[in-house]
């Protein structure tokens, strides 16, 4: 029998996780106070996040961090998760590529926000806070980050893109079911929310959006802090158990990756599968190809631009040096709403514009189309997000099959689909449009977006 | 670090299902041509089932029958499944017992159905059978029929009891994701559907008339087969799986179960889990308690009789003897609905009626109590069926605090709820009802049901 997961006990679970800003060629450049134009020092963050995470935010001189001992204890519920081989993949694409993908989806949550949610969560509670915020989008992470704090004892409050709450009813629930409170965005119970609802009263809501509320719940309530499920560094930081434990899988299978492949948001499922491989490339050892797959309908990688931007709509944050759409984008409402967010992470676009990584669009039809095919040739349905980095694999198995070559491809399954049946829905019953934003659009919201000052004057 | 999933390789899958009919101390009496009244014989199943199943049914000779390697290299995809130590209810309720579930929720399908769909779909492509029939009433059948069929290429119509239909949206979009054609029953489609409707045009549906819908399809149309999956006792067979996996997991715990426990609908995943464990108390060599928890909407094992009655609403099936509240029982529509079945399977009736196992029956609030303590605690959302298992563990587990005592419980989660969201907001809310059925009603419904000639006169 050939074998097709490659498992690893929780013996195996990493003890550290992976902080590439220490070894990556060019470090990112500094998040800048929006005031002063001074660049942010950790102390400056600590009313919005917690202290740990603001530390490890700013860190680029400690390439291994380790991964505090209650937090693995609860990332075994669920780690090492499967790498498995997608035979039932290759055959249905006829191709002659090896085909992986890590299954981030079996964790309780359904996705790999959980590992970042549990390490949060876990400084949350050393540091005596009692509530945490968040945002949501596609209602993955909120759901992860209810039950990490449900694990900790601490309260969660969730501020969920509008039109996921109502395109997803269930991930409200899942949330509600470990004990958050979930209030769809734009709200009126914050001045940033009030503020986009008088402006556009049937605004379907944004990640940016969202930020900025549970931003301003968290400077304004006591003992209580900000967490955020993406783009962050300390969240790409958390993730990296993923990819150190697929680099042993890919040992196990006897192979190593060709082409590194994930869906890109904020970028915290790619960082943590493309990191820890990225760190040969560094040193020359390894020429493995790293591809972030975005929505053609919001698509900051390919065609945003990198300057320094604000990470949320209403501009409560530092600036980011970043490839963004500007922070006044309102992406479409397509039904992966976990990609629906204007900017990248600043250590993701610094890799991007130093050529260590690739970034392709994948139109909503062709990552729905590969999802179906992964649903029916494995098992396993995909959430709408995982669908673009499945989108992505098949457009080069399929060239593998062209140009008759093999080479290992290796994805991450960042979730399943079992509570976003209804886009599944919409897809199958021949509803769903193919959808490209155009470059007039994409101008017109950069335009609204331009912060005060250009990249080389403030940096 | 405690140790909290037991693993195994692969290589471990079962190579052999354990067939009970050939090891129990008095086995099941015979199934009965209801017009003849004579003992049905595998040749007179092969017009509804496919042959190697219907050979299976009736095989009170092999204990262990060999997995065909195909169906292992399926099992693959999601086998061996985790057996996890809960630490974290057992903490929740501060008890000395040291509760263990199988977690069948990690199939793709999310339940423990693959285990026998996979099989029937391998023994219905091997005979060169192009179309299979079910019915399904949480889904969770025929989600995984849809997958086990679309693996082998065969074609799959399911009828889909109508509650369910309408209340689990999600799980007819998984069945049609992965190709099924699905109908909410009951239909007009069928002879036995339209009677039905007839009769009582706001009929929800139940297992009884899905069936019968099914079965006449089967049987009306050419190269056409019907798959069940539960009661029967292929069907139980194939899901034994499920405890020989276990067994070999408790090993590597370094404990053996005092308490089996699963939920009961029709018995597929209690048999699985039981009677692999089961074989060693007919030795002698355990004395390992084993509980059925069914709910107290449907109470066939605590309050049924045991007597020859037919499987389906219509009476197409054979006569089965078998714990039941009589075929023409319409159960309430609680939202548990794969457990809402008038019968037992035969083999589960005998071992009741012989005093192997016991039953408990549980009320849909504190099923629902229990899955929401458990998501809390374990961080999963279990199906609305699991739930009963949970609810009778912590019974038991509570008993052992009471007691001061120790023991080794082992539970099997069926399934997650990631798609019965909807019921847990019912819940949530407040709006969910404790129901137990009345003896009023039982009698009501049995006394609609009498089969022509006593159990005496037909065996």
């Amino acid at each position: 029998m050939k074998t097709k997961k490659f498992l690893l006990p929780e013996s195996e679970i990493p003890t550290q996780w992976y902080n590439i800003q220490a070894e990556m060629p060019n470090k990112p450049m500094p998040l800048l106070n929006p005031l002063t134009k001074q660049a942010v020092t950790a102390e400056d963050l600590y009313p919005i996040f917690c202290r740990e995470c603001a530390n490890q935010e700013l860190d680029q001189t400690h390439a291994w961090i380790d991964i505090p001992d209650q937090v693995r204890q609860l990332y075994a519920n669920y780690r090492v998760t499967p790498l498995v081989r997608a035979y039932g993949l290759e055959k249905a694409l006829d191709t002659p590529a090896h085909i992986y993908f890590k299954n981030e989806s079996v964790s309780p949550a359904g996705s790999h926000k959980l590992n970042s949610a549990l390490a949060q969560a876990y400084y949350a509670k050393e540091q005596g806070i009692t509530n945490l915020t968040t945002e949501t989008g596609a209602g993955q992470w909120g759901g992860a980050l209810s039950y990490a704090t449900k694990m900790f004892g601490i309260d969660c409050a969730v501020y969920m893109v509008k039109v996921s709450y109502e395109q997803k009813p269930y991930r409200r629930s899942i949330m509600q079911c470990f004990g958050a409170t979930v209030t769809p965005s734009p709200s009126m119970s914050t001045r940033a929310g009030k503020d986009i609802i008088t402006r556009d009263p049937n605004y379907q809501g944004s990640l940016g959006t969202a930020i900025s509320e549970a931003i301003e719940l968290a400077t304004t309530t006591p003992n209580c802090r900000y967490a955020l499920g993406s783009v962050l560094n300390h969240v790409s930081l958390h993730q990296t158990v993923i990819g150190l434990e697929a680099e042993k899988q890919m040992e196990l299978a006897g192979e190593y990756p060709d082409i590194v492949v994930a869906c890109f948001g904020g970028g915290s499922n790619f960082s943590g599968m493309a990191f820890p491989f990225m760190r040969h490339n560094f040193t020359g050892k390894t020429k493995t190809r790293f591809i972030a797959a975005e929505p053609a309908a919001c698509p900051k990688l390919t065609k945003g631009r990198f300057e320094y931007d604000f990470g949320d709509e209403a501009g409560y944050t530092p600036l980011l040096p970043m490839f963004t759409l500007g922070h006044k984008f309102k992406p479409s409402s397509i039904h992966a709403g976990g990609l629906r967010y204007h900017g990248a992470g600043v250590i993701v676009s610094q890799l991007l514009k130093d050529g260590f990584m690739e970034a392709v669009d994948i139109d909503q039809v062709e990552s729905f189309n590969a999802g179906v095919l992964f649903a029916r040739s494995e098992g396993i349905i995909p959430a709408p997000e995982s669908c673009h980095a499945i989108a992505a694999t098949i457009r080069e198995a399929l060239k593998c099959k062209v140009e008759g070559t093999s080479r290992n491809i290796l994805f991450n399954l960042s979730g399943h689909g079992f509570v976003d049946m209804a886009s599944y829905d919409s897809y199958l019953s021949g509803d769903m449009q193919a959808y490209h934003i155009s470059d007039d659009e994409l101008e017109k919201f950069h335009s609204h977006s331009i912060v005060a000052g250009g990249l080389e004057e403030m940096s």
